[in-house]
């Protein structure tokens, strides 16, 4: 078993008269060269993505990935991904990974300038530990991402609700978080309004409610959102998605940032000021989420 | 002499003791895998680029797209690129070009996931041939792109100066401009006024002043703009920046989108209403564009 892996997927010997698409896949050495020049991934940032957490094995919620995957594939112009086909890769990339925490990677990108067809690809690699964070929180500054709440709707260009892969300003977002010692991000809408982290979604409790931000197409709907609301339903708390001015953030009573591989992290502080810490139900919460899920 | 060219540069091997970068680079086939999976460029569009023009051998104006490439590494907290190794590098690409017009691109990626250095690459290929569209000229519709006019200084992790490889939204406004009918988009900022095309600069004839949209950091500052507004200066011309309203657009002598490889494009039409051309005007600046320029 390799640690690190990577298979590099045919998009275009897809098709639904077939079952089995191990040959449309090719295991590459995910540290040699395996990407020309004239991936239009690495040069204009042009496809999509999606990092899938694995734990002993078992990839997690993986068809609501693929699915988000086609939705941000067709919000930008690409072929849409073939759910049996990417389905058996993340198979693949589960296989290789041993006990313990890993992330998947899924790809698709636009392909070679001037090419016929997109490139893909899928990889595993061990999961950075997030243990501590689970336990001690973070903290975060919020940030103006410059567009208005609704913008996403009369600007479709704008590509927002798409997991592209042009994430350049997420990466400068939380380069300016630990730049005034914090260390995450949450986006605020021109207008005021709470958007969501350069890498993960948010979830705030007032009360015996929770509360996220409407996924209106200016935000990706998060994956992990969905599953921590699905588990918090179950508990019997109301759960709720909303327009949350800025000013709410502060005066929550608790809240966590909440994605695929870092799972559920206390927010400890926003800007500086505290923020109270519900230790028993963020822990609760990473239970949940490291147990399997479909 | 092959048509297609890439050498991959070593940011790391540069200093200031050296006068000759040559054993830091490395050539490699343009269409071969040269990248690994793990490339940050490809992963999150996270690096910045250069395009610059080649006529009959001749890299033009390659100081200021070197110059440029450093302003958006610096932007993008990447390490500043060594001039005199990227304009060595630059100088083999350039010596691999034939007769004819070509397009050498810069590119300086964040490296590979937790790497410790920057990657970073030129190539060299042919350009599409723009010599109708020179002539003929370019439909263009107007697109929001969401953002005020003064975000950039407020907002600096929106990366708006910086030419960075997550060009996903400059990509998807193409498509949206050629769904329309057009060959080109122009990006108009929340609060009404002009800004550039999704490659291009944007420059108006109004009587006999040309003005552009003021780079205050929220538009690239296009080499090829400060190129013409040198040569129109030096016809006696008045040339001028400014803050540009939206509704100047149709009402202006003449336009034109100008960019380093399809040079000047004279905007025949602005959302379907027609623009008046000015041909031999268009004419002269694309003659000067392809002579020789430092």
């Amino acid at each position: 078993m390799t640690r690190r892996f990577a298979l590099m997927i045919d998009p275009a010997a897809a098709d639904d008269s077939r079952s089995d698409f191990a040959d449309t896949f090719t295991l590459v050495d995910a540290a040699a060269p395996a990407l020309s020049v004239g991936e239009l991934s690495t040069q204009r940032g042009d496809g999509v993505f999606e990092s899938i957490g694995v734990v002993d094995g078992h990839a997690q919620e993986v068809v609501p990935h693929l699915e988000r995957l086609a939705h941000s594939a067709q919000l930008c112009d690409l072929p849409i991904p073939h759910q049996t086909q990417w389905r058996q890769a993340v198979e693949r990339a589960a296989a290789h990974c041993e006990e313990g925490e890993y992330v998947i990677k899924l790809i698709l990108s636009r392909g070679v300038e001037h090419g016929p067809t997109p490139t893909a690809w899928v990889t595993a690699a061990p999961a950075s530990d997030f243990s501590t964070v689970r336990e001690q929180g973070i903290r975060v500054v919020t940030l103006d991402r410059g567009y208005d709440l609704d913008i996403a709707e009369r600007a479709p260009w704008l590509l927002l609700g798409a997991k592209t892969l042009s994430y350049a300003v997420n990466m400068a977002a939380l380069r300016e978080a630990h730049r005034r010692g914090a260390d995450d991000a949450i986006f605020l809408s021109r207008d005021g309004f709470v958007l969501e982290a350069p890498t993960a979604s948010l979830i705030l409790r007032v009360g015996d409610r929770f509360v996220t931000p409407e996924p209106n197409g200016g935000i990706l709907h998060g994956t992990t959102q969905l599953s921590v609301y699905e588990h918090l339903a179950g508990r019997g708390f109301a759960v709720e998605y909303g327009r949350i001015p800025a000013s709410d953030l502060p005066r929550a009573d608790a809240a966590w940032l909440v994605s695929s591989v870092r799972l559920a992290a206390a927010i400890t502080a926003v800007d500086g000021a505290d923020l109270p810490v519900d230790r028993a139900l963020t822990a609760e919460l990473n239970e949940y989420l490291l147990s399997p899920r479909d």
